[in-house]
């Protein structure tokens, strides 16, 4: 198997999470970077790409030179999709611009800022028909996949019930305004977006909830917070939810959590049945039948399904992790490319990542729970 | 020291937490059982009390029975207290009865039906001058009294988020109109009041948060759900807090989720640091300061409290639970009624119970509750 | 049901186990305090009765006198049994003369000092017939019964290996020789025995590893340590074990594991499944069976077998623990008692506590574990 | 900074570890696969370096191939280093002839079969002056380097008592003989060594227990058990330990203990506090000091040692694994390598790796440990 080829736009030196992309993407020796623009600031993205070893003529000084540079080359050169991480506020013209010219994409979330953003990237991508993957990692998980499998399956009968924790503590005190690049951007509305916490983490919550899940958000009554004197944006958040087919949620997402590291949570709550699942200790899924004994499910086990044998890397007890399921997320675009390129049919089960509809929906759930906590905090329609 | 007297009214055959009251009476051998009018029928009231070794010239056929006989008693003979453990619609009568009549009383919860009742029955207690104990039972865990202090010592800063969960399962099912007492009165609005989940052990939820936090709540908005098909009342209640602070919170309490046996689990963040404690794990107590690791504090420890340590039998290691948090409810009222007895002024650290204030403000949270989610689930005030 | 009445000898002011007896055995109201000899000091042995209420006339300077009051007493009034709480050094003396004068007795463990003893005991029992139960109280847990139902069932198939430890840390330092009674007399030969920390806890993980596998120790391999200088007895050990099925195991017992509270755990591996409960954590026992996911067994729940459920009093999620364990103890003793009284045979399922039996196959073991210890660390045979 | 170069030896396909090298490998994007000789069948090997996308003049059928072809480079193009993941029996000649051509050496472990064989390739690898690195992977968690630290730092005093334990249940069942290669191998004495889970995991557990505490084995006394009926080597071992400091230890390694997945813990107890670490939940080291609660101190957090900080990829919550502590080892051998190669003297915290002194120290455990056992389980001295 030839490997795919992959140009970075964001990601040089200081920031966090281009670095994590990468070796995601480097893991299983699938996918190569051969080109870049790895900074805002030409200087930064020379210097970055040269760390990476990128040959001199594919390390852009901007996002704008690599597309140019990449559609002059021949096929058999050319990368077979870009990814995107830099700010927020950057996705929506690197994303459209690489879709609209034809290229595969992967962007992380919050896919863009508002949903106008998302409507136009959406009719590109239709038109274009590219590949288009959203890094919600976490649903990258096995044990995630798990879950959603054993929803569909019935495992637990209907859901009632939904409770998706997100709780950080990383921005309890004032970190913007120093030497954190990320607090900083984070809390700033001209790059982060209307939202702080909620569109930094809840959004992870909602897609979380709503893949496992298989339901839809009916409408939502939020309660937004700026606890850090002087912070723009909410750093804490919290919420009723009502799902389409009548079952009831709460999500919680905060970043002003004292001692909570990365606690993502996710109950589901069926009429036979409940799963219970944490980001932080992520091989294990609860499984709670309703007549008999909570069941410790184990990724790697063989009484696993085939969604979660698929993302599995190592034996049980040999934990997989974070980077593991970032990789997983990867693995399904690059499916997906792949069978595009074979003229092949996707196989759904390798093809397996959060869509430009995950990503839209996302937003359209940050506006709406922005618009629900200003507006005295009533319920607000998702539907 | 010579060993108090008591009666219960309730707690008969069949009855569920009528022993577990008298088991935690029994424990540290200082109150002793001397009447009763242990049911409703008169017929299993008597034959409940000859099982409990009752004499039968005290063993009484309604509570009405039992108040004049003590009344006419010398008081050497007399009850020291009567314990109310009562299905809910009961506990008004007979305490305000027995309160006007000069006799302590201990009453479990919620305390009434509505506030009305709770605003008389404060006014009877206040002119007789009875001790008046409430049984928030939880309250009576050294850890949750570690918690209390820990908040009140400023060891978590400013408290800016409680979340409070209350998750059990066992009304996942229609259980209620077959051989479940429990269950019968419980969803029944006459006897269980009008909420179900949330007056069951919402305000469980809502008492341990205020106790420990010493904040009160100055609105909220819920969102109640009768999930069971011909279920009268709630059995999952969902809701945002405002405390008149300003911090945030989130109560859940439900009775559907199945797999959750008596998952009640308090989390509060403050400025500096965090608490986290979980009842099916008492004996520990999280403590997340902002600027070192997580600290486990185990019941025992000498760095705890003198609270923590008053409410404590056993070293470290050797687990206390349910029934000896109860009995340090019972024990916190035995040394107000000691101490009023001796014409002494009862030691706050002895005499620590929940008292008639707590129960008259969780019967007025499970209204404001009921009202909110009546009312296009608008945020409610409480104050 | 009438109570049964009992005396206890040692057990003052100053002990810590008395209390945690009497405290066990006033939990279910089935059984009183009427007499005692609470010291070998006979002012201090009357102040602690006093203090528990005891009348004057059986509240005894010495054990010797209580037994000469007891007998004279009628029928009606007399002692149903003795239980025995002193220092490990008069168990013997005091177990004897009750057991020789027809008084059933409760005796606290290690059962005596050496296997003559224990011989000599085992005849005066046998000739006098009355009921002896040993304080192994860790088997009074239900799902330390569940796990022995388990094991019985075949639910793990063969036992092929056990691993019991008993971590403890408290005596991690120099106590002796200060205020600490408990450390004074554990690490006193004269007073304590022939060993330490293998005395004191060891026992109790020999007792609960072959209650639960209904396995015999062929022989074993000790080393005993004695890390604090100056300490006379052993304050930590760690054995290789063989049991008589041909089953492999390891045995631990340390005091001087700094930061371990009470941390008992047994671990019994079968030829289809395994078996893990934690002291620390009592109410759970995990089960993992060959051909499945890992279940989580909890007290209560309607899916374990009668033993388990005849020793719960609260539901699921309420926690039971130590004092409870201790009073099933009881309650089995109690059993017994009751059915010699009324000339009926016991019932096993009731009358379920650790007999003499016990507590001379553990003098035995702590007898060869020393032996073993002291001879160059050889394998030494117990049968 | 560019790339290392290496070759693989083994890993071809239907091998385990050989992939988790290759990833483990990759992650980081500082070393490439350009060689190989990926199995001892000539056919499979060339197969597996095909789909690795190794060129075909580099895709050897042999590693002696590998090893003349190597040697006829140009500096420029030859590999930095060799990796050698075949079955046991296959790591002397292989490790031999690399490093006597003076290629550096990363070989799996137990290194060798014999200490024989050990000592011979110390004097080749002494003579040459390669870089060798051991692939005990597991001292490569940053937790268990934290440990390391506390403990060299005086955190928990002196060190008193060990307990390490690997726990698995995968050969609960006789898997040899059938499809399983990797059950296959590891059961024959001719490729795997005299040892069986001593050989496989035990030395895991001796290798991590010296790592983390720097202190040496006196003597032990091991028993080993063969539970699978026709099995050749020991499925189950168990065994006292005497430090040369005077400390006491107990070491297990079982594959027979069902439900156990890969569950490896570390106890150490010092004199003033007690470090705990396990692998299945390796991003946590709880540390208990004796004066105060015990703290679990997490990956990434800013109160860790350098050297813990150094071995870390992502923030705390956000969890790394098992790959990510295979990526440290390499990465120390890189590190080692650049050094040489750059002429400047290694960075001890850097060049962080187990060495051939680790390994040879290791084939001497097995050794002793079967010796051991063999000689009626006699204690037996390493010094």
């Amino acid at each position: 198997m030839s490997k795919l080829k992959y140009a970075m736009v964001g990601g040089g030196q200081g920031a966090f999470i281009g670095g994590v992309h990468r070796k995601a993407i480097a893991l299983d020796g699938q996918i190569e970077l051969v080109a870049g623009a790895l900074s805002s600031s030409a200087e930064k993205a020379r210097a970055s790409g040269r760390e990476l070893g990128l040959a001199d003529e594919r390390n852009h000084a901007s996002w704008e030179a690599l597309l140019a540079d990449e559609l002059q080359r021949p096929a058999s050169e050319r990368i077979d999709f870009v990814s995107i991480v830099t700010p927020n506020h950057v996705h929506f013209p690197v994303a459209r611009a690489f879709a609209e010219a034809g290229i595969h994409v992967v962007c992380d979330k919050p896919l863009v800022h508002t949903s106008e953003q998302a409507a136009d990237l959406g009719r590109v991508v239709a038109k274009s028909g590219v590949v288009f993957g959203v890094t919600y990692n976490y649903t990258g998980y096995p044990m995630v996949r798990e879950a959603r499998d054993l929803v569909r399956k019935g495992a637990i009968g209907q859901v009632r019930k939904v409770i998706v924790e997100y709780n950080q503590g990383w921005l309890a005190t004032r970190l913007e305004g120093g030497d954190n690049k990320q607090a900083d951007w984070r809390t700033d509305p001209a790059r982060s977006g209307m939202a702080g916490a909620i569109g930094d983490i809840g959004s992870h919550a909602e897609n979380l909830a709503l893949t496992v899940t298989g339901l839809e958000i009916e409408s939502l009554c939020a309660d937004l917070t700026s606890f850090v004197p002087g912070r723009k944006l909410d750093d804490d958040g919290n919420m009723l939810l009502r799902f389409t087919n009548g079952a009831r949620g709460v999500l919680i997402a905060s970043q002003i959590e004292v001692g909570c590291e990365n606690d993502f949570r996710l109950r589901v709550f069926g009429s036979t049945g409940t799963l219970d699942w944490r980001q932080e200790d992520p091989n294990y899924l609860v499984h709670a039948p309703i007549d008999g004994p909570k069941r410790i499910l184990t990724r790697g086990s063989p009484w696993l399904g085939e969604s979660a044998k698929l993302a599995t890397r190592l034996p049980t007890g040999h934990p997989e992790a974070f980077i593991e399921a970032f990789a997983n997320v990867y693995l399904g675009v690059a499916a997906h490319i792949r069978a595009l390129q074979a003229g092949s049919k996707p196989d759904p089960l390798a093809a397996d990542y959060p869509t430009l509809a995950d990503g839209a929906r996302g937003v359209r759930f940050i506006e709406k729970t922005v618009e629900s906590a200003a507006s005295s905090h009533k319920w607000t329609s998702l539907q």
